[in-house]
């Protein structure tokens, strides 16, 4: 069976996009060797691309508190809990290279029980899964757990922060259909990644 | 019993927060009356503030396809059923406001079956609810349901879109449990709105 | 849109109801200013009018143990948790009134952990919602919880009751889906009540 | 090990009881041969007790429509549903007795999917069903399916309607861990029943 | 309405069956009287027989640690869990006549916790049940409840491993709509049994 | 993180084992170059052992119906939705190599309305999933929507059947805490498999 397209939704070509946003393509392919569908399929909405792309770099190249690798730990548990390929294929390649380990972006997205993590950020992913899962009952206890693992508040707020920010993501990339980038299934697998 | 704080993250004073920031908040509360906790709650993080009201406005705020009014439905109606106090609230009182109909957020809030809406307004709650819910299960047969209730794949990026937004929304209003402002509780019930 | 009608099911004229009930739906009006549409929708099935009304002011007009208010807590924050438009609406309504909040009905409805409530009024809650949704779990031990949390047997017997009361009431709002009065929605929200 | 008690809470002796309901209960224990615990468990409330019994028999002592089998069919499936042992037992001995058959209940109560009953009879319990666990989801193309099935709007009520008041039984039966007698046990399940 | 057919899959006759399948079946009727209906529904498939009654007799005929009674306590529990027409009503035959209860089976067949059990089955069926539904979420704690409540580790894994295979036989039973056969029905209920 | 153990039960050494179970344990090793962990922590059970991989080649080395590589996207689709990492991790390598895809594992554990499979495949997922999770739902039409897509009856039992035994041990594999080989994980992913 050949492969589905990369959206349901209208996927502009580079030359129609505006100058920022073809600028900010053009830059990642520069560095990842290839255009992370995410972006292609998010261009036909300039301002929602460039808000959305904001957030991201905020919550997850921040610096300080949580490690990157950590940060991407959350983005795949939280995307495997809502079924969503894109963001466990793309996400789980990120996690690999930052995290170092082949294994564990597959063990995050199936059960975080069974992953290679410490107690600690068994606790995050505890709080970002309920975060992801069911916002409506979290309270002050579940921000104690954090502080008793070692977490700040702003810690937590990142946590709970990137939780929230894929639970958008999520349901954008379903909404669209939106496919994972071939490459993405294979880096961060290899010994030199 | 006295009210809660209004978030449980901090809240800064308005002297201390970026220029941009203190005058997006002053411009509100110029127009509303009142500054609208979210502003407050979410100011302590100045980059994820701007990205989150650029998001905002970007689908919110835009002419043309849904109506402002049920743009704000589903809004109402997926956090609703994400158990989002604040959301319910807060934009409960603009649905009042925009639709010029006293019930409509109590109704959607609670059951969007029951709800004065039209059979279209009907088939884009569904999609809206569907997304906020099981986005994983979106299918083609769900697109192909919105163009048979008259609306464009633009319109169905929309709801999906709100969808989605609120999905992070909501999270972000429970992880800090946002308070909603008392004045949002009465907004739009009187004749006179 | 117009409004729906007030029941999926007939709706007697008040000259053809036994004399009894007519002489419980006028003095309801006298009362209360209008005929909240419970009365009228059940009445078709006079035995069942008799019954469901005597059961229910056995659990809802008793005095002693839980305040009158705190009944409407248990009636709302279930009745939410069960999506029913016309119980979360009609009660809302009274529950302003008796515990003369205006905003408690609207976050009882939609997130109990949210309300301007005491700890007591918490466990009450938590008691109920789970003999709303989950009663063949109730076990011996939540039974002690609520005596830690300062309720006789006598109360707990009175939130379950009343709990399990709305378990109908909900079930057969739903059914008709019968439709809450214009007046219910209003009604103790201004300072006067 | 030992059998529990009947109930969690108080079981009045039978003098302490006012007349009336002592007379039901010994008028019960004539014709049956021994108290349901129903009766004992509910007496500590007698207006309760009152309001209850008599919604009971409008429901399911009501001649013309639904059979009187059809009625404890409905009871069964909800009730096993809604895992509560004691209605499973005791309306499964009289379900028994009722259809001439000694498998149904069994059935019923397990899944309602493999018992042996009439096109008909299985939507009538589709519908009882989503009335017990979903109510809020009923909509009018739930009750043309029944009127496609034979069941008049009468009918209907008393589907739903017997589906809503066990919503209620079985959650004072939980909420009290109300015993079912033995006797109910074998009853209806040797031929001459 | 006539009793549905035995399965949905085909069934053959003993004579075309391979000689030890043939010869296992008559054993089994030469000792219970009847040919348990799992046996000739299973038949069409000789190398999955031999394999699912190898693993069963392993599992529930094994000696030592629990009790063959407590092994049809979690098989039974387990599945009215899953809906499973079948194995409720043939092992709760079983069970009947091993534990010598004649209510315990349909005890467990609708809520465990109401059951005549001691503490210690209790923990034995609050594990099968969180392995029969939930298994992922299965973590060493578990393990310790078992251990606390006086089971070794082998017999945590009978536990487990009973639950696990009856999640494969109620699937079995389901796939196949595998018809109790009628004498199971009353089995055990009688004082002799 | 150091791994974690490979059950948390005990694992025989070879030499301790019996000698079928030995030998089949070391022609696995010769044939994958490694001993797949299910090997070693079943062989605790030598009867259960025996009588698990029965059961498994006798739905997974079956040839004609359905190929070899759709038995494992049951596999792995069904492992997925179970949360069994051994399992996805294992069958996802077998599934890569025997479909020569080394996106299709992914996909399928995550989500399989997202993977690159045929209508005809999907409706198999679909039935398999159903099976796997909500089996006392399976009705007649399910089985015809099968034969719609051109499966016979004999396929549709493989399918069930391979979703139930799987049931078994993607529990098991919960229980055990077990962990997949390093090797798995890599498998089939590159050009030459």
């Amino acid at each position: 069976m050949s492969q589905p397209t990369i959206s349901r939704f209208p996927v502009p070509e580079l030359g129609d996009l505006p100058d920022d946003i073809r600028e900010k393509i053009l830059a990642v392919q520069e560095k990842s060797g290839f255009v992370p569908n995410v972006f292609l399929t998010l261009a036909h909405r300039p301002d929602e691309f460039r808000a959305f792309f904001a957030y991201h770099d905020a919550l997850m190249e921040k610096d300080g508190g949580l490690t990157k690798a950590e940060r991407e730990m959350i983005v795949v548990a939280t995307s495997g809990a809502n079924s969503c390929l894109y963001c466990v294929v793309a996400h789980g390649a990120i996690l690999r290279i930052r995290a170092k380990n082949p294994r564990l972006a597959d063990q995050l997205a199936t059960n975080h029980r069974k992953a290679e993590i410490t107690p600690r950020q068994r606790a995050m992913l505890d709080f970002a899964l309920k975060v992801a899962l069911n916002s409506a009952a979290v309270e002050d206890a579940d921000l104690e757990a954090l502080r008793a693992a070692g977490f700040s508040d702003q810690d937590a707020w990142d946590i709970g922060a990137i939780a929230a920010f894929f639970a958008l993501s999520n349901r954008l990339a379903n909404l669209a259909s939106m496919r994972p980038n071939d490459e993405f299934y294979l880096l961060g697998r290899l010994p030199k990644g």
